[in-house]
């Protein structure tokens, strides 16, 4: 009897994009095409998935299924926001991942998170280490906020990117034409808790002086009303109307969100939305002019539709070098984009370790907003434009994208015991 | 000395769309096909540019910037919300439309626009008629609210609907993906002030019991709080997450609006937002669950990269079947959709009298709304999903789309005299 090839595991974490199935198309192809790996178990829900042994056999899913995950928005085995205790605390989520990844024979750990999941990935190498459980645990970058430092870009950023400087710009036509009698002001409310990468984005659709977006509010700026609302005044006294991009991240002087729910997630981050309400009443009452403004919200990270085709590509890349970068020997470590030239743009994939990374969070730095503190800089453009170039449209049928939805069936579960996932219960309700 | 052919005006009015660009290129290009036509001279911000004699000579646009307008979303020329008084009560305007009009021989009158608009130009037929003035009146239908009678849809319409049902259904994988241990609701708001179409395109989205949107709340059906409740609840527990798709114009059983700014525009329509965060709120409130909600607002009707290609054609067949119905002699009219069948889809224009169309408000059927109020019935989906097929991709450079901006030369002004707007003063600010 042959020795059964060792199993992977793969896991999708936090706030989804439009591009985070590219990465595990690109971590399941690369996996069936080589022989060393067995099977691809994914977590239902993320880590959940793990700890609780609810796992997907990806290994009934026909390669066209997989295929088309690189065109379909959203985590296809669900995603979670579940941090891991520190485990010099307490360390049994830790001894749990490795009972249930012992069960199953994975020797392969493959984590697709931002910040916080790489402190994760990284965690879970060094507790393997230590309790002599031979796994190679490799991080895969995403996160919509380009935040992770290191790597040259997030895979997922560009698609909102492109996702707002489009939007921007075609909302900047609209209210361009009905600025003579009706609104004159247009607010667009983007994601950005506390980098403001993808309010930057909406700055790629001007173009010349005049164009929208005139105003982009970030949240590494403190929010100056007097100021923000006499450069309002003076675009539509100049332009005729006004068009701004405000980060859901923007605070005022005393630190406070310009729009706080109240409401914080798993992770004790505030849950935030509605800057744009706030800043289009301010203008309102202030300076009397008619606005309409949007809230983007999901729409910007699922955008599939419009997602970049820069980003589809390095993410499904990521996804397939973390598997090659797993079978090379390679541990905790994460794989990275490295620009070699913006112009033309050009990009390959090294690595870094996960110690690099984890809980970093990588700002918008001061000489890519102008002087102003409203817009941003040649420097800032030359860095945002290649990650929006190329489209890359998924297949249609009766006038909707074709997304793809997986069998997801389950693995036999090998445990008798059940896991209390503890402190997180108040997060989380039961499955069906 | 020949006499000099006629001119044409063309004006675009009320809120613009992201095809009412491809109405004026069938206007354009169909009039400088034909050898009875002298120039189209287009109204700056619509029929003010008319009333002040701020013409735009098109004839100076090349035929490549005219052909790019099919592809720009908004209103190349300029729109207005500005309607024109009766002419029973105050004909100075209509005075001076036709001194307008006749000092640079214009004898035909295009005008793009809704059901106010309607009735403008059939009122100014009427005017010149009895005013001897030789002047041909055609209105060209647009309203991405779909709510004009007679004509099968309105161009807008289409690419609004798929705009919006495109984005449920990525924004309900998002939520699918989250709902574990994070967000349970999600909700979008869409236009729609007193007719539910928009909202209920959101309904195409869904294929199979438990696809987003699981709620659709029309303006049509008076909001049932506790109703609603229940069904945001059972859809947690049954699909473990809710989408909800709202439109703007939804109305409590007291008839106020879920949310009412209380501010009015030129027409005197309220001007209506956030009836998505009153909706998110309650539902916190009550059930205690974790929300996101979106307000698409101008992002869905200028969303011309996701335009519908039925859309688009019908938009520019009906801008060019508007010059031909005028050179054959027909006057009073507008040109209308008419659907031979829907599967397979298939329409052809024919034509209908203004006064038919004139301020009447086409809403959603009962029978095209299930009976609990929360969804669309296969009726609505057979008659909307024609409306949405086909993609229409404008061309794209560095990641966005080439949208045309035109030179828009003025005309010469030929009359010494300003006209004063007079009682709509107060919603226009001065142009630069």
């Amino acid at each position: 009897m042959t020795e059964e090839k060792p199993n992977a595991f793969y896991a999708q974490s936090g706030g989804v994009t439009a591009v985070i199935n590219a990465s595990a198309c690109g971590v399941i192809e690369a996996c069936r095409e080589n022989q060393e790996i067995g099977k691809v178990f994914a977590g239902r829900n993320g880590i959940i998935g793990a700890l609780t042994e609810d796992l997907i056999d990806t290994s009934f899913e026909s390669s066209s299924a997989i295929a088309a995950l690189r065109h379909t928005p959203a985590g296809a085995f669900g995603s979670c926001r579940h941090k891991l205790k520190d485990p010099k605390e307490n360390s049994t989520e830790y001894a749990r991942l490795i009972e249930v990844f012992k069960a199953h024979n994975i020797k392969y750990f493959f984590y697709n998170g931002g910040g916080d999941s790489q402190d994760t990935t990284n965690k879970v190498a060094t507790f393997s280490l230590e309790n002599d459980y031979p796994l190679t645990c490799i991080g895969i970058p995403k996160t919509v906020d380009n935040d992770l430092p290191i790597t040259d870009n997030c895979p997922g950023f560009g698609s909102v990117a492109k996702y707002v400087a489009v939007s921007i710009k075609e909302a900047g036509f609209d209210v361009a034409s009905m600025s003579r009698t009706s609104t004159k002001v247009f607010v667009l409310e983007v994601m950005g808790r506390h980098a403001g990468w993808i309010a930057a984005a909406g700055g790629l659709a001007s173009n010349q002086d005049g164009d929208a977006p005139h105003i982009i509010l970030f949240p590494e700026i403190e929010f100056d009303e007097k100021k923000f609302l006499a450069k309002v005044d003076h675009c539509v006294n100049e332009y005729g109307y006004c068009a701004v991009v405000v980060s859901e991240g923007v605070r005022r002087k005393n630190g406070a969100f310009l729009a706080d729910s109240g409401l914080t997630d798993a992770f004790g981050h505030s849950q935030l939305g509605g800057a744009a309400p706030v800043i289009a009443t301010l203008i309102q009452k202030n300076l009397g002019l008619k606005y309409h403004w949007a809230v983007a919200d999901y729409l910007q990270r699922a955008a599939r539709h419009i997602a970049s085709k820069t980003d589809v590509e390095q993410a499904y890349a990521l996804g397939a070098a973390a598997v090659e970068m797993a079978l090379a020997g390679k541990n905790a470590v994460m794989p990275i984009i490295v620009r070699a030239s913006s112009k033309p743009y050009s990009w390959s994939i090294s690595h870094t370790e996960l110690v690099n990374v984890a809980n970093i969070e990588k700002k918008l730095p001061r000489h890519y907003i102008t002087e102003d503190g409203f817009g941003i800089t040649t420097a800032c453009k030359d860095y945002l434009s290649p990650l929006i170039m190329g489209e890359d449209y998924p297949p249609y049928t009766d006038g909707l994208p074709d997304y793809v939805r997986l069998q997801n069936k389950p693995v036999a579960k090998k445990i008798k015991e059940d896991f209390d996932l503890g402190g997180n219960k108040s997060t989380i309700s039961p499955l069906k």
